[in-house]
């Protein structure tokens, strides 16, 4: 089930703003595999452009969190809004980053904590302490 | 504004099974402070120690992650749910374990990256690849 | 805060469409009050006069289920809505209906654990039983 | 589709925390039954016992509201949040509770009905009555 | 997948409730088409009733915002909440309407944009400017 | 409340990456209010650039949809995630781009409708109509 079509890799040599972001994830990331993603991002070549040169920005970059450690939080975001795509793409990548099975049971325990936490102070409407406050 | 009264120290140390939790939270803190979310609990004192407990177990307790890595998955779970008070909660308690302005803003960049694809990603209704699929 | 003007007795007076709803709103209530929901949707009164009619054939007209446990449902989904407005509102007419501490700690408990279970169920990407098929 | 293998009662036996707890929920719930959600949990054994303790006290145990009550809350939260899983689940165990159809059909109308008004009083960003406020 | 039958022609046929809803639809649109949404609504009478009136006065009934606009809006709540039926049967009906690849590309940047800003602004806990405020 | 420090004009003025996205925002405008957001931004330069350069490049360039248009889309997603800042911000700026009274009440129309067939869908299990698939 899609609302767009997905497109083929000979589609895509046919396009050449496609063509060029297909070339690129595969050179950066070092395999021919590219998931669907960006095979449905493909009908829009503008939204196809803006999204991997934003994810290359914030995700490949060498910065100050390290690549596993960006893909948990991914992660995180991920379930909270329900994207079940973006949870097993984001899951496998962590794994080939080096996630083991103990820091992924770490990672479902604050996911669910939080989660519970979260709407307990929602439920009861609890007011931020003024030492959390930044602005003074 | 809440929904129930955030319990004071005095009315705290009239109700054993609160104060017992009390003296915990500020035994393994090491800090006198108890913010706002223990005391707006304490009006059901099973609810009280169950989150505690739970809460230390996953958070203080050591484990795969280290503690920064998981206030950093907390919060993003946080923020894709809404919570402003354990947005300022955590935030507070990430920055006392030593985040950096620069991981902070790598974490906002995560965050805001990852609800763009997720939202991409639910409207074109993206098929799961079969590569990322692990009951296969 | 507000993105619209909340409608005084005075201004609705002189609206009979508005005034039409709030005299109603009295009547079914047997109060004088008239909370700030309906001044705010009092700007469209198309909007104001289908919710009321709605939520009165929900919410007041006798049916199925008993009115506390309507009250109660409505703040579970407004709590993971993260809808302050509506969970002080409607936990304020569950307590008006009979809600007890005791009521209120279990549900409290209830909407945090499905919260978390939500969110494990949603990581790990559990295909639905078959048991649980209705369309067989 | 999953991220992590759903455990079968074969290699469940031949782990002892494991077999711990699909024992007790055998036990507990007069059943062979095991579903889908805690044979994927079984891959974190320490989030699996935690989680079914955590599940027994709140569902199970007898407490202030009744066992179909609660199944219906849980509806109402798993159906916010967008946890198909679960709202299959759940569904199936209030109809084993005894949900009639009328009672189903007024709970998908006060779920409709309060998701209705969320975004309208989200939209308008109607400011809380002070009538609504129990810390004075 | 789902929890309730979704009922044939033949059996709509044998309610008089649900089939004059039914026969409503097909006047309406024009096509002898009934989608599985209102199949499963037809369970409860009243709620599919109600569901479709409000529909079409808001929907199909001459409105300050045209057909199309309103389609986009739709499409965007959908994919902010989730529903992934939801934002296939109103991508198809936009499409009916008229959209075009190019408006289709800019109502997901749109959607793209506001929730990774949505989030941001969320995180950083940014308070409303008074320039904003209405009730002054 | 905040989790970080708003820039005032003067500290704006002393780090250039940040004046020069002040500017822009202001010459774009053609005014010299410069809202919390960017504000709250300037704290971490690189997301405030990258995220006023896609701002621009999806809310202000010429595109298929048009400016208020593209505001109401903004406003839906907005209301969805609950994001109470980013109601107030668009919500103006949907009013300074003409947005009329009875417009805004088929927004709030809409939005509440599809919020309600969004829970009812997703708490029914309904399966997508093969009539919806693109992919074939």
């Amino acid at each position: 089930m899609a609302t767009v079509r997905l497109w083929t890799d000979a589609e895509a040599e046919a396009a050449p703003r496609v063509q060029a972001v297909f070339a690129d994830i595969r050179a950066v990331r070092g395999s021919d595999f590219i998931n669907n993603f960006w095979r449905g991002l493909a009908n829009d070549p503008a939204t196809l452009e803006r999204t991997w040169n934003s994810l290359k920005e914030v995700m490949v970059a060498p910065s100050a969190l390290d690549p596993l450690t960006k893909e948990l939080i991914y992660i995180a975001v991920s379930v909270a809004s329900g994207c079940s795509y973006c949870i097993h793409s984001h899951t496998a990548a962590a794994r080939a980053k080096g996630l083991t099975d103990a820091q992924y049971g770490d990672l479902l325990a604050v996911i669910g904590m939080a989660s519970e936490t979260n709407r307990l102070v929602t439920a009861l409407g609890i007011p931020v302490d003024p030492e959390f406050d930044v602005t003074g």
